[in-house]
């Protein structure tokens, strides 16, 4: 931490002095969260540890900030041949054990689950983040 | 949207379909969804146009899926000797007409505000994002 410092006029101290200084209350919640790049990549798991896929990249609301959901891509080679599964965030849990996401979801599910076009990327609107949301019976 | 479809047993029907078919009341608010991948890199501005930086990545709660803060990488070359700082998502706003993000703080507030050492990223916890929103003034 040492290098990580607030700069104002005459007066430095680090990130960890702020934090130290105040809202106590926050620090029991500890270190829930991950940087975007981190998530982008990260393996997906089927409950009994069986990898399946991988976090391809997920989608943010411009205005609200808010994640809607994550595009899963399964299977191919280098990319070509891959099908991408959009999935709620709620959906995914994330295991520290595993280090990746479960989807908990039974297999038929995730199977008959939608698929999008990976070069299509104009289609991801509200509107479709709430189609998405329906089938996996998450409340958007 | 011919590649984008649904698929179940004996029933295939195109996202477009599945969008058209129902909820409509979302369909006003258009596009409003913007991919992971697309805002790491995206340009900053000023309100004066004035390119000033990129958005390095951003910050995302495991458990509430909400974006806390985006990372906000400032000069540099080849990524050495840049600085990285946080800025809460409320405090960035998308301009479509720069196709980038315009930061409206005064100049001081922005160049005061905190940074953080590009290799730590354990100190992205709940407690410094707090820190973070009280020196912008946004509620957290």
């Amino acid at each position: 931490m040492a290098d990580t410092t607030e700069r104002t006029a005459g007066n430095t101290r680090t990130v960890r002095e702020m934090v130290d200084a105040g809202h106590a209350m926050e620090r029991d919640e500890g270190k829930d969260l991950i940087a975007s790049d981190r998530v982008e990549g990260t393996a997906v798991y089927r409950p009994d540890g069986e990898k399946i896929g991988r976090i391809h990249h997920f989608m943010v609301g411009k205005r609200n900030g808010r994640v809607e959901y994550a595009v899963l891509s399964f299977g191919g080679f280098l990319g070509m041949g891959a099908e991408h599964r959009p999935v709620p965030w709620e959906a995914l849990d994330y295991d520290t054990g595993l280090g990746g996401y479960v989807v908990s979801a039974d297999e038929d599910v995730l199977k008959a689950s939608p698929t999008i076009d990976p070069a299509d990327r104009l289609a991801w609107d509200r509107a479709f983040a709430t189609q998405i949301y329906g089938y996996w019976g998450v409340p958007y």
